[in-house]
């Protein structure tokens, strides 16, 4: 059996008896009752994911997944194909958003390249895990092969069992991938059955000559995959990304590891809401970062449990979303783990 | 020249020149232009705040303001008054939840207690201030005298610029004060002249019955004061607490300085607002941390300069919401000043 079935036999929905569990816990903590709002949540999901009350997250780590996509032939992006290749650079000299935010938030970042176009030098910062030099143009042919799409999977997911292996205690995920919101938009079109209109959006910033290609590049996908549509692998084999792939793998990863994962924007929601469709439970794993301004991102959204935390009108990607959200759900467990309780402290509960 | 009025003479409202350059800067950062969103958007404000491109924020540090409320005879909190005590107490020993938000954070903490009813033991950890033993009952005559007034708002002038000298490029502020959420409900309702149902709420959880005193405790407040409301500074003396008055001068004083300051909840939110009533020039300084769960506190956020970073349904008060925005605002900042520009990094721009 292969890693990816393997996987998927093995995470376990979370238990509800864990988060009544925390509830219970927050109760004696020295607030009002549910005055914690949102972090309590948090904190009661993750009690559930870990199967313990003894919750922490002081390892931290983001893992960023790039690769180039097919479709970019297309025109669907104001930028050239090569700056994913420049922008993984960037991310190994540390001058790009995610950089700043990382290190900003005393999170480890890991960059994999899952199949960049552009060939990168050897680096010991770079993660080198080549599905294929890119995607195929998907609006003419799959965007993967069977064997391409299992090994993106299965790169995922070893990410995330390495994560594990170090005592990461909470991860987080994004992506790097010129052209990729037209793969995420195709995805959520697939998924959700909205029409294309709904879910395109202008990416890094498309004009109105490259949104109408992009839409035309969708449809003329949408119809020629028809008959594979009708099931996520299928979905992400046919309009996907490598990059998209190993994201949804890694979320698969984290959740057979019991380790909460953290989603990024749109494209990072679209291999999320694959995974939870591939395997429902691990729903319970994945928390959604935030809204982006990307208009298909809250029909994702919808599919995963619980509301995005922040809506900062940001669509960047890079798992800039994800390292302000890592954030919050620290603050959540260090307000869980940390406060004393209204016997312990001599508070006057109500 | 009294401090008070000294400082409302030093405030300058924030340039826009600046905020252009700021955003200048931010075109030529490695992102698409405006991808960051809300986070461009604070750290050009904060530019105009420091008159300068090359910002900082590793001296965060939050001034947690504590009293009492003589309004508390009334009926209007589900606590005993002695919880405000209580809780200085757990904030000194470190078991609240705005110290659990704080180390998670990395923020220093400082605790005043600016008119606390229950005696407290001397301590190195708190810094006491205290212009009254409380509040009078505002229900049936003014809450505090002129010269009390102005001793807790310059309380709050001194530690703004006593935070300026030790080096502090970030403030945040909140309170602890069993009952004031009934005082910055009367605050509101006297600034926005919204009726009384529309800004009171449960606060840490009032019951109906509870609920019922306190609108009844504020409406007679507001016909017993209604002479005096019609300027900020009466509103703060009539109906207000002694730490909302030390938010306030420490509002003004940030602005003084030129140091961005965050906002915590409906409270705090009420001093900012007084802030501002008072010196409108302040109003580009004061940074709204989060949208609680108060029904009054949307109201007081449209007196301020752009919307609250976020909306976690927390209501909690301590500081806390103003805790994990100053992460966002870190990030923000991060970005601008560490990101690479399309020219150093070799990446193509559109």
């Amino acid at each position: 059996m292969n890693l990816f079935r393997k996987t998927l036999q093995e995470v376990r929905p979370i238990d509800p008896l864990w988060i009544e569990s925390a509830r219970r816990r927050q109760l004696e903590l020295t607030k009002p009752p549910g005055s914690l709002g949102r972090l309590e949540e948090i904190a009661n999901r993750c009690v559930a994911m870990r199967e313990s009350l003894a919750l922490t997250a002081n390892r931290p780590r983001i893992v960023l997944f790039a690769a180039d996509h097919g479709v970019c032939a297309e025109g669907v992006s104001p930028y050239p194909q090569e700056v994913t290749a420049q922008m993984v650079l960037n991310f190994l000299g540390g001058g790009a958003a995610i950089n700043a935010l990382a290190r900003s938030g005393g999170i480890e970042l890991k960059v994999v390249d899952v199949g960049v176009a552009t060939p990168l030098p050897v680096s010991s910062d770079l993660i080198s895990r080549r599905a294929a030099p890119g995607t195929r143009n998907f609006s003419k042919e799959p965007a993967m092969t069977e064997a391409e799409m299992t090994a993106a999977l299965e790169t995922g997911i070893e990410l995330a069992s390495d994560s594990a292996m170090a005592g990461c205690d909470l991860l987080g995920f994004g992506e790097m991938g010129i052209g990729n919101t037209t793969s995420a938009s195709a995805i959520t079109a697939a998924l959700t059955r909205e029409p294309t209109e709904a879910v395109i959006g202008c990416g890094t910033g498309a004009d109105d000559a490259c949104m109408a290609r992009k839409r035309l590049a969708i449809e003329r996908a949408l119809a020629l995959h028809a008959a594979s549509l009708g099931d996520p692998l299928g979905i992400l084999r046919c309009v996907g990304g490598l990059e998209i792939a190993a994201m949804c793998g890694f979320c698969l990863g984290a959740a057979a590891h019991r380790i909460p994962v953290v989603t990024d924007g749109f494209i990072a929601t679209a291999a999320a809401a694959l995974a939870i469709r591939i395997c429902p439970a691990s729903s319970g794993y994945v928390i959604a970062s935030h809204k982006s301004v990307e208009p298909g991102h809250m029909h994702l959204l919808a599919m995963l449990e619980g509301a995005p935390l922040l809506d900062l009108e940001m669509r960047l990607g890079e798992a800039t979303g994800a390292a302000l959200a890592m954030k919050i759900i620290q603050a959540a467990i260090a307000a869980f783990t940390q406060m004393a309780t209204f016997a312990t402290a001599g508070v006057s509960n109500k």
